[in-house]
């Protein structure tokens, strides 16, 4: 690691959440399963902010009042998959294009278009 | 937008998302609403992959014959999560900052230091 | 425990679930810790199959062709959390009586009433 | 239905439940894709409860000061699981059983006696 923070602001932030983590001695608390669980309690939070709100009403949803609180949700399941991925060595960006690439071939542009499932 | 990719492979990665979702007409479906639920199923089929896993075994699990789809389903959690920042307007890497300062300050590093609780 | 089936269906049914549990001897797996995942992740293929569904569109499909698979998924969910009460000590019966009285408590029928939220 | 509270206590909390819905108008919220949601934001606060707990000291930590709050999180996913499969049509223990079939086929006694997953 060199001395200068990295210019990729990905890296940036994944120095950030190793550091946070090592500040608090966590690491025998994140082994992979533990955080698995943390990934689906975020994301359970996440959905209680939008279960009773209707489909159109949505995006305004997320621009009103709730806002803050649908960010601090979103940014803790990007945290604790983040911390994931790097607690088991997966670079998040590569991870990301390589499920994009098997999603392509499942849903081809011009079969999927307009639906969700694929005839 | 230039013509030239960004240099920030998160943005880059932005990029090819939306991009992915215009080729196949899929904003429509792409709510808020719908993908707070496709974060809460993927983050579901991520547990699935640990649930009986004992915690000592789950860093070895992580690099063993089921690699591919735990990063399957951490892929689906991240491109889910960041579709869903990028709806509402949230940049990621700001989101996840803010988020950080408030767990700071949640978790003091003095105070947290070695549990996952705070007196 | 007498040798006649209780006359109780859910009583009977928790039987059926310790037997199926015992012949398999997958005790040592159902720790709550790890019900508390598999219930997660049956949660989260339940959501998997209305994600992309309209609200105005869930009832008929969950009359529809998808029938099967919402109820098997909707069985996983009470299967694995009869399964956590049960290794706990907890009766379901009582468990939903007393959280029915505190939700009561929380939304009162006349400021609960047509609103999700409570003034 | 008659005046008299039915015998089978299963059925009882169904009428219980259907009562407290009805008195707070909540019908039009309760459509299968919002009690889905509910049913997996439920089930991610029990994963909260459980995160950070290892393993060998889960039936320890439900029976000691966070049993209230863990049996509130199985109520909360009892109640929300049972009003989804109110809605619907489903009879709860039909729905187990049938699914306990499923599993019983899938998983033969004789073959994941002692194995989480079936050879």
């Amino acid at each position: 690691m060199s001395n200068s923070p990295p210019d990729d602001r990905l890296e940036q932030i994944l120095q950030e959440l190793r550091a946070f983590v090592a500040e608090r001695a966590w690491a025998p608390f994140h082994d992979p399963k533990n955080l698995a669980m943390a990934i689906g309690s975020e994301a359970g939070e996440l959905l209680s902010e939008l279960r009773w709100i209707r489909s159109e009403d949505a995006d305004a949803h997320c621009r009103g009042p709730a806002r803050p609180h649908i960010a601090d949700e979103l940014g803790d399941v990007l945290i604790t998959t983040l911390m994931l991925c790097d607690r088991i060595g997966l670079d998040p960006i590569e991870t990301i294009r390589q499920k994009m690439a098997k999603n392509a071939a499942k849903y081809p542009a011009d079969r999927a278009r307009g639906r969700a499932d694929v005839p």
